[in-house]
């Protein structure tokens, strides 16, 4: 009788501005226990102990390896030290040292969308391509970088700024500071936005009805509820969305040439709503298109467990 | 007595619309021999002779180990054929194989962009960094990426188009197709463009002065020659090219994160006069300015020979 290979685990952590989300991976990216807690995203040590707390809990039942951070910010090159975050309160706040001294596991900190870009490259949508463009759409827009089989961090750690990408010369302003980013076109936010515009120039009869007469209680989710349904002004949302975004990925592509481009976040549940638009603007914007092989769009398959699917690999393979 | 350390030696080639430059150079970077002819774009089979005959004329003198070609198109992944080229008559065009076979050499293909922007790396400019971006700014702009120490190819060998970037949605028709590329906007073609259109209107007397009162006879050196010399309509026209080129710049660096920028390509040769406000532009654009440390932007110090070097050396590690 021969034992059982055994199991190696390790703990994914995807760490927001809303929640927490830890989970226990094994080596094929099964998730074997999850949990989850509100993000005290206003006070940084709060946020370590509630990391720590949470991974704490899954090694009291896990043989846990090592543990793995997915953080909304931008992290430094040693993976130790978030520097900046837009919506947390991380000012050059070290998670790495004081992980590891209170679970006694080595961590690696990275960023998130990079984590989940790595999480659907490894047991996701582009397990079979050696490079790959991730675009998370959410709230903002976000990216992460493989290529040649390796995650692109970039000198300093924060590559893959896609969402600030500028799109229009003295744009909209972004909250980065700058005017004309490709978030303040093809996020979920915009999405939002394009709705809200349509309806206030009584252009969206039903989307006004669907929300009880209010524009302001036009929704990203009531927006993809109604666009399933048929609605013209969802549609419309949807394609003027997508044809940014495509027109963004064309840019991308220009410069990074993916095998795939996998697009994630909350907006990509839209699926063929968002994909259709954004695949048309791409391909009729991709320079020297025709003389090239050209990279598949997809959508992503790890949902909101990409990050911490990522993390956790990212932690076993540190 | 020792014997002296034996020198290897590459042959390098940079194969571009109007010439073709080859050399041999050794593991120090330094190029012993150079030949050059006009090149026959308009002939892909007289364009493989005449690199086939500046190679054996080379190897005659020289003991030469391997060949690099930096061929002006898209090379494939294979780094073998020439998929397509803007300017020259290739299309799907075997370049390695009747080279090998005639030579009796071995050969890599790389993009001509890529090629300068691997020589930059290993010789030039971004010596002492790990990650680099080249944007090369000629008659067109291209561009070379280096991360990890590793020159970015993309999944199919057309990576580092940035040219091709899209600034201005609906912009100036550009020869790739699309509308509003990079290249319209930042190249020595749009430098001789807005001189022109300043001379047209009246602001530009020196300009025209210079040009022996013929609008169409300004050019990208005569330009530069008056920029130098203070006159206000050439030093404007390089801070208009700079603006745009440094907004593209911010761009990529929000992508690709590199530690160092390196300028070349025949309108980099005025210096400061292109360096200053490409740097203004780029601080001002870039995403997250002040959270991060911020990547070098200096000069190429290759000149056009920064392809044949990098082809050379590309062959050396092939």
């Amino acid at each position: 009788m021969s034992e059982p290979t055994p199991t190696s685990l390790t703990c994914g952590v995807d760490v927001g501005g809303t929640k927490i989300l830890a989970g226990v991976v094994d080596e094929k990216g099964a998730i074997l226990e999850q949990v989850r807690v509100t993000s005290p995203a206003a006070d940084a040590s709060a946020i370590t102990s509630a990391i720590v707390d949470l991974v704490r809990e899954l090694d009291e039942r896990h043989d846990i390896e090592a543990v793995g951070v997915g953080a909304a910010g931008y992290v430094d090159s040693s993976r130790s030290t978030v520097m900046f975050a837009p919506n947390i309160a991380w000012r050059d706040v070290d998670l790495r040292s004081p992980i590891e001294q209170a679970t006694g596991l080595p961590a690696v900190i990275e960023n998130d969308a990079n984590a989940a870009a790595w999480g659907e490259f490894v047991h996701g949508a582009a397990g079979e391509v050696d490079s790959a463009l991730m675009v998370t759409v959410g709230t903002g827009v976000g990216g992460g970088i493989v290529l040649d089989g390796a995650l692109q961090r970039g000198a300093f750690g924060v590559a893959a700024e896609i969402g600030h990408l500028r799109v229009v010369p003295g744009g909209l302003l972004c909250g980065c500071g700058n005017h004309g980013c490709l978030e303040s076109y093809a996020s979920g936010s915009a999405l939002v936005r394009y709705a809200r515009e349509a309806a206030s120039a009584g252009q969206a009869p039903g989307l006004v009805e669907r929300a009880g007469g209010s524009v302001e209680d036009i929704t990203g989710p009531l927006v993809t509820e109604a666009a399933r349904a048929g609605d013209a002004a969802g549609v419309a949302a949807f394609a003027e969305l997508g044809h940014w975004l495509g027109e963004g990925i064309a840019s991308l592509v220009a410069v990074l040439d993916p095998a795939m481009i996998v697009l994630g976040g909350g907006v990509s549940e839209a699926g063929d709503l968002l994909l259709d638009p954004v695949r048309a603007a791409f391909r009729a914007q991709l320079t020297g298109r025709g003389h090239r092989p050209e990279a598949e769009l997809r959508l992503a398959t790890l949902g909101n467990q990409a990050g911490l699917i990522g993390a956790a690999d990212l932690a076993r393979h540190r």
